[in-house]
């Protein structure tokens, strides 16, 4: 089974990538020392799949665990939720002792990685990812938060795992259009760290979801090696890990809740980021079209919606935390597995990028 | 001005005590590297008496700052209302180049820490306590953290101040009682490691309010070598901080709201755990009723209201979070300015201490 290591002085940790881990978590997670008491959360759509298997390892191990299931959906992703489940492990027992299990995608590891943060002035948590998205990127890494009305992800806490517990097999279960999401940040850390691995997604066939475990370990160790030098995004190293992300976002915040998912949002930033990265960075257009015909294959939007106008996404975009004290940082490639940190790029550039995205691919 | 140096590596920081320092805070507070915007959070007591001269002084060295006052009381120590003052953090402009001012007791050092390790997955803040808890206490050691229903301070998280301003100024201002109760915890520091100063305190006048600069800055400096060595209660020296916190926290969760001030419980729980050093650890009679004698000098309680049971003392006590897994571990000294951990306390043992309470001291 392929191993990736998180090197972070005392707080780091393997993420463990193996089919059917599920059924043996109880055994994994007693061998990093942790015992006793434990919460699970999750939400519910993933724990009627998950748990059961779960539950039955963890209490073959001898855990004492407790389930504690919160709605599917971002709206969960907030500090009411937050107390709730803090007083819900108070009621159920926990304390400084336990530990937190998130089972589920992004939204349930963000919650219950604060929740772990913060109870008791944090205890340690697992993560068990089950979506693309969180395997090969929030579960790993640190970053735990809730939104606030004022913007996503705004409150939260720098708390790494004790261990990310990675089962392919959870990946069967997934919905298509969620299947297909998640290649967007698949191929967004191929595109900043790795070309290689752009030409081996291109021979992938996304109906099948054939996605080698050894392909999904080297995916996560891209992530890994960024946390490693930057873990708490003050080097700006870290922040090569938005490539795509600062208009994405904008994007994403601009449509009708539920319109485009996450990944589909930064599927177009990545459109737009890419077209900046020929006009400020010197990427070959041909290898700008070979990232675009990438996402095409996991019918990965490219097309924003008319709709849409760019100034409302320039407005959510100046709201963006990213932009602190003002400063214009767009992430840009300069070659395909090498992202640069740019102060090149202006807003006017940024208006452009985004009224390309109502025109049509030509492939 | 005495400056005790705090050292945790690189969150390392200074707790400087100067009379009239917060006059002049705008230009310690630069010295540390911080800048521009600002959030000031106060509660509805403080900031009348002591924002104006803050405010004044941030300004005139080029900070933008932003009040932030709640309510006077324990009852915002709550998610809802750090939620509320993220939302207003953000509304206000700030971002993660902001930083936090708690400008207060320990109620407001508590909540507004808490704020600044969550705002934004964390920002730096600035600790100016104005009562004798938070000045020799809570500012220093970076436990930060607001309560739940199903007790106090069981969210949170440890982040350092980047600096602690203690003008002993604002001591002036401090009702009688509100002083009187804040002796506990300064006796308590001279208890557990400085028998020398419980002599020197014996020498003070309580009514004059005077306290020398020196002696605070060696009260607080007990309290920084603890956290310097168990910076997150680990390893079971941060715990010496808790004696005779035990039996007072479980007294101050039973009497009604507002019976007792924190200090109050604490010197009830003092002197039970010094009857319990007695009996279980040797400590000399005579040390003993030194200690209680000077808590009698501040005019801070020695007998529990009759009213209140042991029993119900009992079951607040096993619910106190330091009760972690099940064991007693309690807090004695086996002499004066030395205190250690003890797992001979037995439940018998701490219901005849808290018996005990109920009898009228003999001086």
């Amino acid at each position: 089974m392929p191993i990736v290591h998180v090197d972070l002085a005392e707080r780091s940790y393997d993420v463990i990538v193996e089919r059917g881990i599920m059924a043996r978590a109880g055994e994994e997670i007693a061998r990093v020392g942790l015992k006793g008491k434990c919460a699970i959360i999750s939400d519910s759509t993933v724990a009627p799949l998950h748990s059961a298997a779960l539950l039955a390892s963890l209490e073959s191990h001898g855990f004492l665990p407790s389930m504690h299931i919160v709605p599917a959906g971002e709206a969960v992703k907030s500090m009411a939720v937050a107390q709730e489940l803090c007083e819900n492990l108070a009621a159920s027992g926990h304390d400084r002792k336990s530990f937190v299990i998130a089972l589920g995608g992004g939204v349930v590891g963000d919650l219950a990685g604060f929740v772990a943060a913060i109870f008791y002035r944090g205890i340690p948590f697992v993560q068990i990812p089950t979506t693309i998205v969180s395997l090969v990127d929030s579960s790993v890494g640190g970053k735990t938060g809730v939104n606030l009305a004022a913007g996503k992800n705004l409150v939260g806490a720098f708390h790494q795992p004790r261990l990310v517990l990675v089962d392919p097999a959870t990946l069967a279960t997934l919905p298509q259009r969620e299947y297909q999401q998640g290649m967007a940040e698949v191929i967004k850390h191929a595109a900043i760290r790795d070309a290689a691995m752009l030409v081996e997604l291109a021979d992938l066939d996304p109906l099948s979801r054939e996605f080698p475990d050894s392909l999904i370990a080297r995916n996560i160790a891209i992530k890994a090696r960024v946390v490693e030098v930057d873990e708490h995004e003050t080097l700006g190293v870290r922040a090569l890990l938005n490539f795509g992300h600062t208009i994405g976002h904008g994007i994403e915040a601009s449509v009708a809740y539920g319109e485009l998912l996450h990944g589909e949002a930064i599927s177009l930033g990545i459109r737009a980021a890419l077209y900046l990265s020929e006009k400020r960075a010197g990427l070959d257009a041909d290898a700008s079209a070979a990232i675009l015909r990438l996402q095409k294959k996991f019918h990965l939007p490219l097309v924003l919606n008319e709709a849409i106008s760019t100034a409302a996404i320039m407005k959510k975009i100046q709201r963006d935390k990213k932009f602190s004290a003002g400063a214009i940082q767009f992430i840009l490639l300069d070659r395909p597995g090498n992202a640069i940190v740019s102060k090149d790029v202006t807003s006017a550039d940024m208006e452009e990028a985004i009224d390309l995205l109502r025109q049509k691919m030509q492939f």
